[in-house]
This record gives structure tokens, sequence and C-alpha cells, in this order.
């Protein structure tokens, strides 16, 4: 079963592609989308749902594991990466991706076994499980990479 | 010149139609569109695409006036009608519809000439300026009809 982890955002999408095989996971890719600055914003959450379709294009998932969203500084950030947040889930459902969401909490919980770990913990415990040469890298990616552990991890074994 | 003026929710969206002939607007339709609570809400925010997709078939705008989100009581709901705001951008962007956008205090101030009016006020001064039989009703359909209303004021003769 593959799955496509999202880390949700505005101006930077992380995702993560991992393949589970009875109890083991593959990565396949991780990365990050990034939508153009000198846009005006509903063009750029246009943006997003093109380069989210190309990746489920690219990738063909079966299921996805989406970020829910937490803990902003201030409203206005909240709406526009809630903006972004909807248009992500929207082109999912659009290519019938079924999608399931975990908080942070859970995410982090499931990768490294402590809710509140820090973000570098989470890297070097994902290199570990998934065997990867270096921690994953940008963060957002590496986020997304956990959130398709997660649910890879809860989704038991296909 | 045709206007779609949207107030963006989650479980509802108001939604008002207004034509701008010279210097007089006249009223095409106002309402509006409700979401399944019973869907989860990917599903949802997939519902107000093709409603607000619907909307725009119907009607046909050259234009829509879309209000900005201000002043949540707390981050949770400031990202789900961030959400479904996103997903009614996309779809206006996916329908070629020019968009505007404008804050609560100047849809309220092109009403009324009071960016702190209340509601009550915004849908009397509406019922005069739009000539209804009496004021729009319900309040999310009434402040569609003023962000349409607003943008038209702004958009000057065409």
């Amino acid at each position: 079963m593959r799955i496509l982890g999202i880390d949700p955002g505005y101006g930077k999408i992380g995702y993560g592609v991992l393949d589970k095989i009875g109890n083991k996971f593959k990565t396949i890719d991780f990365g990050v989308i990034y939508t153009d600055k000198d846009k005006e914003l509903p063009l750029r959450l246009y943006e997003i749902k093109q380069k989210i379709t190309t990746l489920i294009e690219k990738y063909n998932p079966d299921e996805s594991s989406v970020e829910d969203l937490f803990f902003f500084r201030n409203v206005t950030t909240a709406i526009q990466v809630g903006e972004a947040r909807g248009v992500i889930l929207v082109a999912l459902v659009e290519n019938k991706i079924p999608i399931y969401e975990y908080t942070p909490f859970q995410i982090k919980q499931a990768v490294t076994g402590y809710g509140r770990a820090e973000k570098g913990q989470v890297a070097r415990t994902l290199k570990l499980l998934l065997n990867l040469k270096k921690n994953p890298t940008p963060d957002d990616a590496a986020d997304a990479l956990a959130a398709a552990f997660c649910h890879g991890n809860f989704r038991g074994v296909i």
C-alpha cells in the first residue's frame, strides 16, 4: 500500500511517499512543493491544487495522511494555511484518494514514541526507521514523511 | 456587469448576485448554500466546490467579491473557515471569475458609510439601496449582497 503524507502550507507544502509492504516501509520519495510568492493568493491556491494533482498522478498513492493544523501565532496565518489545506483536501477528494488526518502530537508519537518530541529527534528517528542515508530535510518534507509513517503504523498490515 | 458576492463559511455560505447597469444596481438573487453536517469535512469541502461551481454556472457572473475573514473566537474555527474560503477561491479561479477581496469594515462602510455598522443597519440600508421589499435575510445572504454592492461601488461605471 502506498501512502502520501502531506504537511500543509501556503508557500511550501511538504510531501512524503512511503510504501508499506507487510510490516516494512520503503521510502519512495519526499520533498517540498513551493508556490510562487509573486502570484496573488487565489492563484497560489490554484497552483497548490495543480501541484498536488501532479504529485498524485506521479506517485499514484492508495491513501493519504494529512497533518492537522494547530497553534498559530496569529489568526491571519491560521486562515491562510487553512485556505491551502482546504485546497489540498479537495485535490485529494477529486482524485479519489482516501484521506486520514493526524495531529502533530499523534505523528510525533507514532515516530518517536513521544508526542512532544523536537523536530531533530523526529528526523533522526525517521532516518533509522526508514533506513535513510541521512536525516530527511527540509523540515516540511520530514514532517510529511512522518505523517505517512504515522498512518502506515496505525493502518496495520494490508 | 454582474457581480457575485460571497460570504465564506464551512456549514453555510452566503451569496448575492447584483447587476450594475450604469450607476444603478439590480438585485438578481441572494441566499445561502448549506453543506451536509453529517459528511466528513473533506467531503463537505468538495460539496462547497461543487455548489459554488453550480452558482457560477447558473448566474454567469463577470466578477466576484469575496469577504476577507477576521476575528475568530478560536484558531480551530479560523482554520476551518479558511479551508472553506480556499476552496471557494479555487472554484472561482477554475471558472475564470476575477476575484476581489474586501474586509468586513470596507463592506460595511461601502453600504452604510460606517465601517462598524451593526448587521441590522447594513440590512436596512441594503433594502433602501437595492429597492428590496424587505430587509435581506438571513445574515450570511445579506453579508454577501453587501460584498457584491461594495465591489460594484468601488468598481465605477463600466
